[in-house]
């Protein structure tokens, strides 16, 4: 059997490539990219079977360009998996916490370890594209005084010895990924989550009866984030996700939205994971 | 007269630069930083004045954390600024874009320039922490066949020659700034914005509800964006910013809300200035 190809953003030890193991298991090929629009070309243009892409972290909210990116490329969701994070601190062997000056990582582990190095001022933050990919260099440059944070995957596979552990403010922290296929989804009953577009003329009010009829279907609201339209000023776009108890009430609100409010787009209808 | 201390995250050449010269002319000094949450930090000890941060994009939508460091670090917004955002395509002088095999810049600035990429395949997309730096370090090493995306302010200081101007996708294309302050902001009914977190009990319909009362008060929402609450799992926050003509009518919206739907936090009140 043919394995199946799975795009990820960042390098091995990375945390989609967590997920990609977790969910499609240890028999499948990984394709790494530097950038989360490489991620979706590749699922466009067939090169990967399926996509991963980091949505939303509980503590630091939205990362937002990559529901931009779904939306532009066309591609559909067709899962969800939260996974905790779990953030290590790491350097080359043999050195301890006095020892290193700088630290090096991806802007929002810093920021979820920002209590860490409060404690730590001798540490010089500075911000990097990865987390597992400063523990690959720290490794290949024989770089000391220098630590990444990054998972312990990244720390098995590139020989780092993790000097604390869990260094994280916020110990539940949990991030969002997403499952992307480039087909079209089939309608499927099973599912009880929904992730939409919806786009609406920018009259006063317009949002509250929008959400005033979801919640009058009995539909949560898991998720609403505004976009502005810049090509059609006039109008007013949401990234909204639903979670609902009945597939029929919930793909006759769509409908009702779509007569009363203007244009739904259903970027992904599968089971919540939460 | 002692001059004004401008904290901004990036170097000298970079947009947030280019907003603190046009909101507070050339007079000042300018403290660079790594990272948004050292700027955070550097208003909260009083070694700025003000800070500048990058905190919605027109095209890729909000810069998310930073309204969680806002919150965090409990700065006061002052003042709004909208930066129209030309990408300018550099590198070394005496290249053609046949001589470029690199192009490294923020995400942001990539996604925003992509369909000019789509049509020099033959140059590698490369992530980094900024735009103005890559060109600051292309010519600090001497870097042949590697360019930039950045503003043509770092063009001049850093040396670099433009190929290709204004490459972004779409050309309307701003950036909205922030300033922000320590001290508490001065009531004033001079303002007719403003930038609040609301935490609700996340009831079916309590946001429908929040936003129709918004609505009847002739107030309108300019952004949302829901923030997961994790250490209350049934607590549910989001930052909203209004836009309103009338200041009374407006603070008593906010005492209705406060009175039937949970907290408000009020972020900062100021002139509109889109």
């Amino acid at each position: 059997m043919t394995q199946l190809k799975i795009a990820i953003q960042g390098v091995p030890g990375s945390f989609h490539h967590q997920v990609a193991l977790r969910n499609f298991g240890e028999d499948i090929e990984i394709l790494d990219f530097d950038t989360f629009p490489s991620v979706a070309k590749s699922v466009v243009t067939g090169e990967a079977d399926f996509g991963i892409m980091a949505i939303e972290n509980s503590i630091a909210g939205a990362i937002f360009p990559n529901y931009d990116l779904i939306d532009r490329f066309e591609l559909s969701i067709r899962d969800e998996y939260y996974l905790p994070i779990g953030h290590q601190f790491m350097a080359l062997p043999g050195q301890t916490i006095e020892d290193i000056t700088e630290v090096r990582s991806h802007p929002m582990a810093l920021l979820q370890c920002k209590a860490f190095f409060a404690q730590h001022p001798h540490i010089r933050l500075k911000e990097d594209t990865d987390t597992a990919s400063v523990a690959r260099d720290i490794a290949a440059g024989n770089l000391k005084g220098v630590a990444a944070i990054a998972s312990s995957i990244a720390a098995g596979i590139y020989g780092m010895e993790i000097i604390a552990s869990d260094i994280q403010t916020i110990k539940n922290n949990f991030t969002r990924f997403i499952i992307l296929q480039k087909e079209p989804l089939k309608p499927s009953t099973s599912v009880n989550k929904a992730s939409t577009k919806v786009t609406i003329q920018n009259q006063k009010g317009g949002l509250a009866k929008l959400l005033t009829l979801i919640a009058d279907n009995e539909i949560d609201l898991s998720k609403i984030q505004s976009i502005p339209v810049i090509e059609k000023p006039w109008e007013y776009a949401f990234f909204i996700d639903l979670v609902f108890e009945n597939y029929t009430v919930y793909k006759n609100t769509i409908e009702e939205i779509q007569l009363n409010f203007g244009d739904v787009k259903i970027i992904g209808e599968y089971l919540s994971r939460k």
